[in-house]
């Protein structure tokens, strides 16, 4: 490698002021009242937002594809044409009430990536390549990370096209309105060969931003299982019924929530063990409950840990049904992924040259990467979001943050793709 | 008192046929497809049925009276015509989606005591009334009790009957029209002396049918108190969030509910302890709660106890908020009521000369009676209902656990009238 294409050439060339103003011109699709967007997928807020893309990519003369499900690429072309890409991004569309960051982060730091190369004048033997995958967040069209899925052949691509959103409107017919508000990008099939790929995200959690460190370095993704625990009892007048004649769901139930909190209990505070909706009928306070429905979200790293924690759960809840009638339902199941290591190492090894502080970490949440990483070699840059608050019109994040993350994300990338 | 006024020889006319076919015809008025009623205090459907207690009377010459909130009075005169009536009775009103005993059981049970007085040619010295209290269960108009609290001088009048239905109709409004439908019906002022109460009612609990015995003694009603708890913790992202960083309202609310659980045991099982209302917010699968609110309904015969009980309550949700927010609120209380034991014991006196096994308890469930208690020495007779089952279309009672209770109650109301 020639001394003129050292990836810290490139991420020194990083512009936080060029980054941030990005991301605000970006939050004007969709803007809400309250500082965050709704630009959900396939949406004319979401075809607004890649124009801005294309605007900004053609500037710098970089090629722009789209594929079958509508995933939008900007390629700067390396020495060896034939070579297959290093890949950046994230997605641009938003939940209902989401932020400003959350996708749109990692599409921007990538593009800032190829302004930075750009600018500073750095070859690369592979092409690089910036993606904005279609429909991450799946809330106007269910499931999400639809583009990721589809092109990582995970996702049926004739399927997916046929979702229709609440008011009748299909995947197909969204994406054609898309496509013909950004002309001048060329369709390309996706599933092609990919080198290696990176996504920088805001982390969405509170761990970086504790610990005072700019750069998480992501090593993977939980594993995640859901259940439904369906508890029946019987309804009751509450002064007539004694409580040894009782079967109270709602009694049931909550000894069912403590003795698995106990169970989950780990000293290093890994597992995620959350009863999020926890709904009790007929919720009179003068009848005893005849009926508690719960859900569990169950995430940890370890796929071992999460099949032990998993088949303690059945167990437990009945040994704790106190005469009510118990059935858990696993409803949701997405296995850990761990990213691969020579990616989470370049990754980390530009932190520390750099000199950022950062810190190894597990994403808790779902991303496009989780399907990148079935196919080529993936991983992750995380910064620090504020209070760990994301999926809300509130959600924020430091300019110098943001900055630090794309500066990692740089160096990375001209050294995977001068590999 | 002479032989033939022996209260068993009146006790022995009771007719079970009879007393079934009437509250079978009551159940006419408002009856629902599933086998209730649904007969709302002061509706046409109330009523109706009062018009058929005004000709049951009439054929046996009872005099009719109503008072200031529509008690209405079948009053069937003594040899001494100044002395202080003897009274029974209950309500004719129903819940929404009520049953055919709760309460017209009572009216009922009253009435067949007078045409059980009438055709044994008993004569008592004081005068013997059957009423049919207003609105007690406060379906329609809230509060309920309101017949026997304006009765007691505990309620206001001017106030209940300014008290608007969903509609905006006033009791006042509708009680007009319920007078009109029921002519021949003289008023006379309520809160007048009483010389003895007695209440026949259905358990409206499992206990009597448990133990197999067809006549429950009521010591008295139990006190109650009504608490709401409300936690407040912080929403946030079930995967990404470790758990020592949250504030997770749920698994607050249940370390509560299992903390109080253990406090409220008693091995006599008397303390009744109930969580009926558990609200979760925002009731994501993925999302920590950030809020919970939770009633408590706490009840026991012994005001100290419910005192020491109730005092514990603070101190336990506070121990257990684990950074949350926690408020505790008293909404209602009801100290419990004690019945005259010479009533108490008359009626005891009265079940067991008639041969009917039984047991004395304690109402778990409100009445009339309770504010009757304030005012007249009072007493109540419980009959088995079916599984405990009431507050519902599917109530049930067998016809000579009824007649059973009637024959206690006639017994006991001739014995009461010629003190």
């Amino acid at each position: 490698m020639k001394a003129s294409n050292h990836p810290r050439i490139a991420a020194e060339r990083v512009s936080e002021t060029r980054l941030w103003q990005r991301l605000m011109d970006l939050a004007v699709c969709g803007a809400t009242g309250k500082g965050g967007v709704n630009r959900q997928a396939l949406s004319p807020e979401d075809a607004a937002a890649r124009r801005l893309m294309v605007t900004w990519g053609e500037a710098i003369g970089v090629q722009l594809f789209t594929d079958e499900i509508g995933n939008l690429y900007l390629r700067r072309e390396g020495t060896e044409a034939a070579a297959a890409p290093v890949v950046t991004g994230s997605h641009l569309d938003s939940q209902p009430m989401g932020g400003k960051f959350d996708g749109a982060y990692g599409v921007m730091a990538g593009l800032e990536a190829l302004y930075a190369m750009h600018e500073a004048g750095v070859e690369t033997k592979r092409p690089v390549e910036v993606v904005a995958w279609t429909n991450e967040e799946g809330s106007r069209f269910q499931p999400g990370t639809m583009g990721s899925g589809v092109f990582a052949g995970k996702m049926d691509l004739a399927e997916v096209l046929a979702v229709r959103d609440r008011a009748g409107i299909t995947v197909a017919q969204a994406l054609e309105a898309v496509l013909a508000a950004t002309p001048g990008v060329k369709a390309r099939p996706g599933g092609f060969p990919i080198a290696a790929y990176v996504e920088a995200h805001i982390e969405q959690g509170p761990l970086l931003e504790r610990a005072g460190k700019p750069i998480g370095v992501v090593r993977g993704v939980q594993g995640l299982r859901w259940f439904a625990i369906e508890v029946l009892g019987e309804a009751a007048h509450a002064g007539t019924t004694p409580l040894r004649h009782r079967k109270d769901a709602l009694k049931a139930a909550t000894a069912m929530v403590t003795a698995l909190e106990e169970a989950m209990h780990d000293d290093t505070d890994t597992v995620r063990f959350t009863v999020g909706r926890f709904e009790v009928e007929p919720g009179s306070p003068n009848t005893v409950p005849a009926r508690v429905l719960f859900t569990i979200d169950l995430r940890h790293p370890e796929a071992a840990v999460l099949d032990r924690l998993s088949a303690g759960i059945a167990p437990l809840c009945d040994a704790n049904a106190r005469g009510c009638a118990v059935t858990v339902t696993q409803t949701t199941e997405a296995a850990p992924t761990i990213f691969d290591p020579a990616v989470v190492e370049t990754i980390d090894r530009w932190r520390r040259d750099l000199g950022f502080p950062g810190m190894e970490m597990v994403s808790g949440a779902g991303h496009d990467a989780v399907y990148l990483a079935r196919v080529c070699p993936s991983g992750m840059i995380f910064v620090p979001c504020e209070s760990g608050i994301s999926h809300n019109e509130i959600e924020s994040a430091t300019p110098s943050d943001l900055a630090a993350g794309t500066k990692v994300l740089t160096a990375a990338l001209v050294d995977l793709a001068n590999r």
